[in-house]
């Protein structure tokens, strides 16, 4: 998951002396705020160090990151003319130029995974200004303006096909899209007002894809149906069936509770051991955490589980 | 759904003059309140004023209903020592006698509802002290002191089973058990922390009864598992392929998104009709929205959904 570095010491040294768009913005320091937990954990990839609001700043919206809230948008979206002001927006060339290095550094054996918000995730920020629990300004600005919502839509999926193409083109192994939010939506939301400009981005990528989202237990065939060679679980879901669901075409990651890694070990490996029993070996299967690292979770414990997962599954 | 009341004028004039547990604590104003949706929107049942921490005040516990906020508790429990003060607690006799006065008024073809909180929601605010997103502390204290997590929850569940059958004493037709963060579990952990809890309480009502939780599309076996003659389920799941997983012989209720009632007419008409598709006329099918009322919806749209769910389902 790319948030493992918020509970690294060598990160968090970093974000004393830096902001997280400037560490983003700089390629050799998001090189390496990106091979940091390649290094510590000895994990099978690198997931490039970006937000996903990283490509919308070249599109003309401010944006700051405040810790412990998220992304705060200056100007929220609302109106159709706020949607025609959004420049195309070219893939930021630091970002590039950070893949670039981190491909040259990583071993051949180590993936390097691009990363990209999905187009209603990043909407729903840009519309509601900031995180929220339901997302109500957004909600309401999809139900009552819809061809509003169509339009921003489409132009961050524009903007966004431009940007995964890119990362492959500078060393991206695979794109992971990411869909925080897309588990607020009912089913038939999802397909109509969500699911069009997932598609349309990860057709655009020329490489293999991870459709990743949490709370969509129920949303698992959308999801699929929208895209992804491999669909993300979070850990509301029992992976068997969840893969069942999903279809053995296609593969899944995720699925422990990143809470479980404040628990002592013995909680961690039995837990890690039931999504390893519910996989059964079967290929496909990316171990993972079902969300990010939270910031109190020990390094050690990281550490540990990824010799762990390797252990019990070579 | 309980909070219908808080989109009503009639309602809000109340809470100008009336702290919400003065209201809730007060039969004639609890039963009043309790009313006013019924009155208005002509509903099929009147849902009990009561807050889900309402029977945990009794327990010696001290809690603050902030608005915008939700219940905030004074000290939160998160030791044996904490756990061992709680008192075993009486139900409280104002909502016992507001459900008298409701029922008497009440007209006989409707339901009235009682109201509990699940053992694990309530014991993720008393541990975590306030509402939050992921509930940490509540998910740290189950996984490394799990005695006085069961401890805690044997407490509550005690407390609760007296609780609800007070109240079909006192004239409550069915019991509804709250389980809003139940989502926030795996399954495994669901069956573990939560489960055995929440089946002891359902267990002991004398009536049927509602089992109600979100973003629980993941969980709805384990949940039926527990125990509800009707499972509850929010907007993040397709009502007909979670009927099939909760299986034909209990009921299923919900299902719209409180947020489609901000949109026009045509939008929560097509979403409704929708719904009820899915439900296909079966019986066991009780129309609901997937979670409470959001405060800013217009009443006259509720007063216009109930009678347009009439008319479809007459």
């Amino acid at each position: 998951m790319r948030q493992a570095g918020r509970s690294l010491p060598e990160y968090r040294a970093l974000r004393e002396r830096h902001g997280f768009f400037e560490l983003a913005g700089t390629p050799e320091l998001c090189a390496e705020v990106t091979l940091q937990p390649v290094r510590r954990h000895d994990v099978d990839a690198a997931v490039l160090f970006a937000d996903i609001m990283t490509p919308v700043l070249a599109m003309g919206i401010g944006v700051d990151l405040v810790e412990g809230i998220g992304p705060m948008v200056e100007s929220p979206i609302r109106t159709a003319a706020d949607v025609k002001r959004l420049r195309p927006g070219e893939p930021p060339a630091e970002t590039l130029e950070a893949l670039r290095i981190v491909r040259a550094e990583l071993a051949a054996d180590r993936a390097l995974v691009g990363f990209c918000g999905a187009p209603f995730t990043v909407a729903c920020y840009l519309v509601e200004g900031r995180s929220s629990r339901d997302f109500l300004a957004a909600k309401e600005l999809m139900y009552r303006e819809p061809e509003v919502w169509h339009t921003l839509l489409g132009t961050l999926a524009d903007a966004f096909s431009g940007y995964v193409r890119a990362q492959v083109d500078a060393g991206a192994d695979l794109i992971q899209l990411f869909d925080s939010w897309a588990g607020i939506l009912s089913p038939a939301d999802y397909e109509e007002f969500a699911a069009p400009y997932s598609r349309r981005v990860l057709e655009a990528v020329p490489a293999p894809t991870v459709h990743f989202g949490t709370g969509t237990a129920g949303l698992l065939t959308q999801m699929r149906d929208a895209g992804g060679d491999v669909i993300g679980l979070d850990w509301r879901v029992a992976l068997d069936r969840a893969w069942t669901t999903v279809g053995s075409d296609r593969g899944v990651q995720g699925n422990l509770d990143p809470a479980v890694l404040l628990a002592p070990w013995e909680q961690v490996a039995g837990a890690t051991r039931d999504v390893l029993r519910r996989a059964g070996g079967r290929p496909g299967h990316v171990f993972n955490l079902g969300h990010g690292v939270l910031p109190q979770t020990d390094p050690d414990t990281l550490t540990r589980l990824a010799a762990f997962v390797h252990e019990q599954t070579s």
